[in-house]
């Protein structure tokens, strides 16, 4: 298939700007194949004017139509083949084996929010019947529901071309909801982009959806910021560094009319390793880290960036375990040359700090023309840690910070030092989980999930899933990016006071047609009244 | 009971600062009684240190213990009896039969959310079950439940002197969900405040409360943004007016780490007039929405200060009744001087309008003197309004303006036109109802609670109840600050993957001890697993 570069506003192309983005091979550094336009602001305009004209149409589908077009983007993901994932490939130096794992993974989001949206009671229904003979005065029949907000603006992320990128979950659960999308295509890999989202536009052609129910664009931060800024922008879906979350989120608050962003912007994921486990099966757990920590060349959002351990004699071959795997993994191709040059800078600012030992020697060095980087520990003491507040911000690569503590209480010191987190992880067995009971309690207060005795990354996509944490893990600790929950960041709720049956939305009427859970006057029920 | 003018900051009292603020009778323009210290920095410092170091202990305690503090402070508030009335009274001029009303609906808030602790689903468990042998990866088991924030600042209301002040919907959700409360105590009735929160300080004692879990200030504006500014404050809730609300949302995101605000600014509340209502039973609608437009001195947030019609030969009798009826409106004392003047300026703004006519003649006019206001009724037409911005501005008081609109389509533009509201109401006949299907959809668009042959004004306290809206109505449309859902704004998600049991939080432990529903493997259950 032959792509055009050109950005996709509803049914159309348009490339009104000779400046382009041209699509890079990490892997050999260089540019390849036909270059991308970045959108002007008319095209900006004409995206968001179409998304919001869209609206109300596709807010009013039948949810079974809803779905069908979910379901059917899927499909045309799938039938684009290998052509997806090479260029991927080639956009971003991810092994096959791991896009085609992501494709799944994507191919599955869409579906479970299809079903989401079958079911139908992501709505929230709450039904309060009247009391037309109570005193002193009546009580009025209230019945409630989320409704879709509108015009969603989704930034593609870099770390995931497919799962959290054109296709993937603020996609998918923005569309599930019942909200227009516009798309900034991530420029590292906007050829993976433009296949995506024409197979978004095919599925929405097919199942006759309105035309503006999805767009994609191409650009740089302006462009980004031009789609925050649109007064027709109800809300923002982003995944990427702090500085360009907090950017987007500025922006979306200085409107005139202010809008939520949903802004994942990573953590360092720490990683306490009480001594119990340490004792009874710390190789295996370094084993074990080592993957995490390597897994993806460490671009993960859940990378786990800092290891906590107490001062004993396991924590020796612990570590000398951690520094030989890491020694040893062959050195990999990051996403693209500004996160390669970023890792670079992060590892040399650990390197540099005093009180930080570096413990891993590469096997192979890295090939930074081949925009490579090696696996990296480097070890700490938790004075030094709590001191240097530098050592808290998040090397997004295959490094991890493991800080030495002399005590427990060092250790819950260090816990409470943490800056908000999208997880924190405890190894340990039923006993350091009593001791350490307060270490739980502080982690809560820091993180979005907490993991015991496992890894931070792998995040299962389900209904009691929490990918999100207290800034500047997220924006808003409130909601999460990942799972059914995710939906629920584009809507809102509306209440109707005593309207007739006929003029109800269908899931608020007695019969309760969709068979959907509500709380009927307190109870959870899927019985009509 | 002696008053002592001093900030509540823990269990101590403290008076740093010579500059007081006033207690003033609106009805006579005096001031009276003791002045109230304004808390300085280091006070508010102070209240939020305390509340940061309560909110363990606090967050800790025993579902039951916290019901207990909520019950208790309801206790309190009554055992109060007339000593708090009529301070209010004093304070606010408002009816005596109003305040009692008032505190019955305060104190039964307060019992709504220590029910809704005691009953415990609000937390919103979500448990998928792990899958150990599923293929290619085992499923882990994941749970998520809500915990609270951490320390949430209050501002009380200057219109609802307990209902949305110290004591008010903010207060007890906040404390419900388990988070420290300092509030801002309003500065035009700050001996009530001081009333109210000594009998929640009182109740806090009785019931075993940590320190801190309770403090109040007084104070003006750089006082709310120094609370707002405060690194421990985690979120914020208000209800007032957009300038105000908006400067401390701003305030609040341009901290290094930004925290919700939950502002309520109020809004026009639009009444749609519908033809075969007013042909039905014009006469009705206009007594009862003459009333409504009163109601307080028309000092309610959902105050209906649009009633928009088509141009009909039952319009005429319809806006003479209305008129006539406000004509006849004894004048009456508001709030206090500010909201007098302000009053009395959108007055004139409306009075200087071109194509805008006055439709009310006092029988009795007001006294400046005694902060009182005339109710009004004002006309215009469909072109006039849309084309003059200004006419959209909430003129916060008893007074409403009637746009007359040509056709449906007239009628259309004007709520296309309307900015985010609190409410929208219909008067309609089933038949209306069908004719205007898109007007109910458009309205969806612009309110949070519509409304069918009723009035906005009472706001009934309940889990349907949604009381927010899109901005400028408030701040955060996903919220609502009236009803059990108004304590999700003090909370957020955290999820437990691969926990033992004992080391989970009593309410996702496969006993379910509580007996709360939880949403088990996408069913909602009261079951234990």
């Amino acid at each position: 298939m032959e792509l055009h570069g050109q950005n996709l506003i509803g049914y159309g192309t348009s490339a009104a700007r000779g400046e382009t983005i041209p699509a890079v091979n990490p892997a050999t550094g260089a540019a390849f194949g036909i270059p991308f336009h970045i959108a002007t602001t008319e095209e900006v305009d004409r995206a968001l004017e179409l998304a919001e004209s869209a609206f109300f149409a596709y807010r009013s589908l039948p949810v079974a139509d809803r779905a069908a077009f979910l379901d059917r983007i899927a499909e045309e993901l799938l039938e684009l083949g290998d052509t997806l994932l090479e260029r991927a490939h080639q956009e971003t130096a991810l092994p096959l084996a791991r896009l085609t794992g992501e494709r799944g993974r994507t191919v599955s989001q869409l579906r479970m929010f299809a079903e989401v949206v079958r079911e139908g009671s992501w709505i929230q229904a709450r039904i309060d019947r009247g009391q037309p003979d109570r005193q002193p005065a009546p009580r009025p029949d209230l019945r409630r529901m989320l409704i879709p907000l509108g015009p969603v603006v989704v930034f593609g992320a870099g770390n995931f071309p497919l799962a959290f990128s054109v296709p993937g979950g603020d996609t998918a659960s923005a569309l599930a909801a019942g909200c227009p999308v516009v798309v900034k295509a991530h420029p590292a890999h906007p050829g993976t982009s433009e296949l995506a989202a024409r197979a978004i536009l095919w599925a929405a052609e097919a199942t006759g959806m309105p035309e503006g129910v999805f767009s994609m664009l191409h650009g740089l931060k302006e462009t980004g910021l031009a789609m925050v800024r649109h007064p027709k922008t109800q809300a923002v879906g982003f995944t990427g560094s702090l500085i360009g979350g907090r950017a987007l989120f500025d922006a979306a608050h200085q409107r005139e009319k202010p809008i939520p962003v949903y802004a994942e912007m990573g953590s360092i994921n720490p990683v306490f390793v009480l001594p119990g486990a340490l004792r009874a099966r710390g190789e295996k757990i370094a084993e074990g880290l080592a993957l995490s920590v390597t897994q993806g060349v460490g671009q993960f959002c859940t990378n786990p960036g800092l290891t906590i351990g107490l001062n004993d004699q396991a924590l020796t071959p612990f570590i000398e375990t951690l520094a030989e795997r890491l020694s040893q993994t062959a050195p990999a191709t990051m996403l693209y040359a500004g996160i390669r040059e970023a890792y670079g800078r992060g590892i040399e600012r650990l390197q540099q700090t005093e009180g930080v030992k570096q413990q891993t020697h590469p096997t192979t060095p890295a090939d930074p023309a081949l925009t490579q980087a090696n696996a990296a520990i480097f070890t700490t003491d938790a004075q030094t840690f709590l001191q240097t507040h530098a050592l808290s911000e998040e090397v997004f690569g295959p490094s991890s910070l493991l800080v030495v503590c002399g005590s427990p209480e060092e250790m819950e010191a260090v816990a409470n030092g943490l800056e908000g987190q999208l997880t924190a992880t405890i190894h340990g067995t039923p006993e350091d989980l009593r001791d350490y009971r307060g270490l739980v309690a502080v982690l809560e207060t820091k993180a979005g999930r907490l993991i015991f005795n496992g890894f931070p990354t792998g995040v299962e996509v389900c209904a009691a899933m929490q990918h999100g944490g207290p800034y500047p893990a997220t924006t808003d600790s409130r909601t999460t990016s990942v799972g059914t929950a995710a939906i629920l960041r584009f809507a809102r709720p509306v209440c109707y006071q005593d309207f007739p049956q006929e003029a109800l939305p269908v899931e608020l009427q007695d019969a309760n047609a969709h068979g959907i859970w509500r709380l009927l006057d307190g109870e959870w029920t899927r019985q009509a009244l």
